[in-house]
């Protein structure tokens, strides 16, 4: 996996963080996101790539601002991925 | 205009910001980001959307961290497009 590869897996798991947190089910982020469960799902799993427009819908979604999602992602990643 | 377009024109905006400051041309830039001046162009006046991954690519080949790219960008979408 390169480091490209390795952005959408962190940001997947972070998503994930951030929705647990906030106890929001992937259906109702859907519902916010206007997207659907599994779209969500995928992308919390970084199989999916959402484009950098609908990532910043979900962060709102979310109530977060879309920079604290990539707060420090470079070191994740090479701590995550050893890249 | 939406939000969700005015955060490509934003930061279009900004990577262009970065790259005169670090004195790259647009050529040079393609280059490190193995793509071609043209997308590059275009991403610059939020006429394309990267994907996230070529995003990360674009801001590692200008040596930044990809939040600082995000950094207060709702405030600046909601100054510079009254959303």
């Amino acid at each position: 996996m390169d480091n490209k590869e390795a952005i959408m897996v962190v940001l997947g798991k972070r998503l994930r963080i951030v929705r647990n947190a906030k106890r929001i089910s992937q259906e109702k982020l859907a519902e916010y996101a206007q997207t659907d469960k599994n779209y969500i799902s995928e992308v919390e799993r970084g199989l999916k790539q959402p484009t950098i427009e609908k990532l910043y819908t979900i962060t709102q979604a979310l109530d977060i601002n879309i920079e604290d999602l990539f707060k420090g992602i470079e070191e994740e990643i090479q701590s995550d991925f050893n890249i």
